[in-house]
């Protein structure tokens, strides 16, 4: 039985403290939120509980195994830093810090004290990302081509951080996941439409190593809700629509075949493939049940998480440099050295 | 009853000559191809009208009024000046030319000759992008937040100009009809999956004077046909769908409310804004019917066009940027100087 | 304050019980199920509510004032006759009773003792359908020629009613409320597909006096998901497609106009007219949130519920008619009579 | 090469006499039209076809060898008769004839005179229909439960026949040739809404010996075009929607499991089995050109036509008996006797 605490119950915070409530492995102890009228609805519902509006309360309590902190991002560095020093195994909300410093450091506490960070990248224990990295793995798309994402809707504005850092994390997170390689250099672009407000439209373009190319797309001022990603590959390609109801996969067996036998050099011949669509049947259950029940798992197995602090800290690189890079109109910025290429 | 001549017959070709050859006003005298198989069902069809592989037969015939252009890009300066050289007026397929200089030089031929030199941005004549237009100009959409149009299918590859010269040329051409005003500089990206081929992929980021950003995603690999362009505007919000049997136009009554009164200026409320949704019915005619025949009736009133050479090179002048930039990762290149910002 | 005693606690009383529980004017004395392992839940969740696996220990309670019966409808009879006879009001879920004969016979017991009896048809406390009843009832749509509604699914098939009695019930429900008009006569056709068990799928035609039609489809065993309901009028047409996230209703301005001037008696003219499409803004609310508030509502101010006795009635005999004619494939029956026409 | 002649050049005519010119083993020596102004652009494309006002010219024509009647169905019983009789072949525009009395007596003097009698049930030379031709007789989809189609647009309303004639001889001539298997009786409802019109709106059941049902829905006067076949089976099920521009046919792995080993007898286990969808490429050709091509085929290899005037008859039969059915509000009609049942 591993004892939590939750810190932070606003938008998400909710959804953490019912999936480990329901877990049979853990039992929630605290959940801590600095606004006093949050916490009576968790009373209410978990009468075994306890609430405080001070974090300190769950971080220091030495029954407490494990600390949930799902927070606004400028808090999650001091959040971590404080849960990992007093020696708890730690599930942060994405991105996991406002920085790749910060996201270091919270890396290196945990690693140098063999605790468990994990960050929430919910979107990795869907069963349609699970399938979309089968598929990858197993060979079934041959090389990738590129991964091309579209995450837009009306709202929600924040007020601290630009619409990269609220949508497209995850769909860096999802991409980190299935392709299991990192972008070079970043290129992105962006505007935001309110004065003194971050960017709420952004496009932001990764290069790989190698013909690889991703791209996404992310806008809180839509008039319609779009979540769709292709995943081009050398032998099949991919429509990923999380609002389909049933087929949020679709795999289609088409592509390109290039001719470059020595009698056509001059003259390249491209022939068009186009053959049967399939939708291979997905598990339907809740993603947070299963990401909440992992980190359960990797601590009492003292195993790997899938979306450990690496994870967390490549996904917070890339918006990092994203950032930059939107700064200055789209000049490319490399991964790594954090500066333009 | 104006005499033309129409080179090219390849792809686009045909169509020409058969909107042209149903216009009351207008009569095909020649049609020339420089492959001679292609000619035989030119005659089959239109009896009356002479064939050549030589296209100065068109050009230098005393009786040809306009001559009509359908060839590949790279022939389009030498073979419009000559036409315009010859007196004739000229319709140019989609892109006026190779380059900006090219496309400016043959723009000051015609001005100095008083002929008209229209170019084919064939979609500014379709009911669903002057629909779009109008729109815009009776300020029903308010302002102009964001243009983002998304064209990608399979195939087909070009041999000699990139993604964006094919597909995003429509692109271009509709939103310098639709929004009047011209980016100031533009960042793009984008990759050839082919060895020794132009760029089959490509996203291409304009930037305006004011809080106005415009993006084009083309695409010949995907496994899906989308031509979708998104309209945000700060009164309503558009989608145009090209591929919706009817309902190509939907607008939005959606958007955002600021609250910056003084006792909230610390912290900014945004507001969200649902209404009606609304498809205006579209007349339903062959767009390049109405572009026939508004080349027709420019040279019998001697009156400008709504698509004229100004048109043709602000949108070379957007592609050629748009190459320097993507050959350099992004980095972002100003309209008019071409040169990096 | 209303003191309410739920019984059936199995797939509808949950939602029962939270929304009465929700409201401030009501408060859940009582929850009763046969099924001892279905109260369990009810204790943890609402410690303040008695519960049993006796319905007389509701029904009978002096305190309580209203009872709401969530069973199999084979048991609608018995249960609401006697909380009408202990003095409670009844909201019965849907449909109100097995067959015509029971339902006239709790309408009377009601109405005999000043009692409400309502039916929970959820349907018409949907905005949707309140729009669809408002732009009727405005005159928005002309004359109605057509009710045409497909209700199509994979499972859950029932071992006591057939699929009309379990879904159609929905569409009888909504034609009811929207249309004010009842059928003269039902022809129905069917199947089961499974030996023992009831029809699966069926087809019921409405026949109305003057020049109005009505049909459900309805299937249990259907690969896709379908909800969408036409209604045809001389003025405009309508679609409510109950799976879209947003645009539920779309009214089109669409229909025929006939000439019928003397010159052309011999050969009418019939004349198509396609005009804009709008989709209105619907509130977003839980409909049975408003059906328990207006159960609530009518028992407070002692005023006629827009989903009464009748209501349930006139859908009941629809049911039972559509049954028999199902029975003979298709032959009419008239409504009212019970009886073949 | 087979010499056709081609009787009516409206609607229909056109695209048939286009398939046939193109085929090389055809010719077109005649087209005849009661309106003598449809003629004149069949000179002006066809100058080798010679044209007439009458029928005959066609029919006696002793170089003709076939004839293709594509008027009005009142007339397909005379032209027909007359062409058989003059020893010509013939490719009858559906549906086949009037009345299946009529359909009788064509049938029978073509297999007099050993000539070739075919219907141009145009559907069943789709790649899609064909598909689900093929998937139902390898066995795919195990036993047929349901066969359901829709087909409802606005317009083209019919002066001289109900729409089930008009509409549903497509799904009629769809479900023959894919079930293999007749239906025992019908019934049908539908209304006018045009006073002095025919029925323009329909529903009409099929009822088959063993657990099969067939439904088709046709509507002259629906504000939205719908195409779509549900094809029910016990091992999988089928979608055809004609509509989509690929992925016409979508086969779902689903159904139910019945347990129904002796323990359970009292209560039936139903299990519902949800596994991947797959859209199988479809080949891309004109249908019209595969019914000609076939046409020629079957006169010059003298084999039987898979839409012989057998299909004919029995599609005739079937919208006979609906048309009684209807005008009695939905009492079944056997086919066969064409008496109520």
């Amino acid at each position: 039985m591993i004892t939590v605490g939750v810190i932070g119950y606003g938008y998400w915070g909710p959804n953490l403290v019912r999936n480990f409530a329901e877990l049979p492995d853990a039992r929630v102890a605290w959940v801590t939120d600095l606004r006093r009228d949050r916490l009576a609805p968790v009373t209410a519902r978990y009468p075994a509980t306890k609430v405080s509006t001070d974090p300190a309360d769950a971080i220091n309590d030495p029954l407490v195994d494990a600390v949930v902190i799902a927070t606004p991002v400028r808090t999650h560095f001091e959040l971590g830093l404080a849960a990992l020093r007093a020696g708890k195994h730690v599930l942060m909300e994405k991105p996991l810090a406002s920085t790749s410093d910060e996201a270091c450091r919270l890396l290196d506490e945990a690693e140098r004290r063999g605790l468990a960070l994990m960050v929430d990248h919910t979107f990795v224990f869907t069963p349609a990302v699970q399938k979309m990295r089968e598929l990858m793995l197993g060979g079934e798309l041959g090389d990738i081509h590129y991964y091309d994402s579209v995450r837009i809707n009306l709202g929600l504005f924040q007020h601290d951080v630009n619409v990269l850092w609220d949508l497209a994390v995850h769909d860096l997170s999802i991409m980190d996941f299935v392709l299991g390689r990192q972008p070079v250099a970043v290129s992105a672009t962006g505007l935001a439409h309110v004065s003194g407000s971050p960017e709420n439209i952004a496009y932001l373009t990764m290069f790989f190593d190698g013909r690889l190319i991703a791209h996404v797309h992310v806008n809180w001022l839509a008039p319609v809700k779009i979540r769709r990603t292709l995943l081009g590959g050398s032998r099949r390609m991919l429509v990923f629509d999380d609002l389909e109801a049933s087929e949020k996969i679709k795999v289609y067996d088409r592509g390109i075949s290039v001719d470059q036998s020595p009698d056509t050099v001059s003259l390249m011949r491209i022939g068009y493939r186009t053959g049967d669509m399939w939708a291979p049947q997905l598990a339907i259950r809740e993603a947070l049940h299963a990401a909440a029940k992992h980190f359960i798992d990797i601590i009492t197995t003292n195993t790997p998480s899938i979306s450990d602090a690496h994870a967390g800290l490549r996904v917070v690189r890339l918006l990092e440099a994203a950032t930059h890079s939107m700064a200055s109109q789209g000049r490319p910025v490399s991964i790594g050295a954090g500066a333009p290429v």
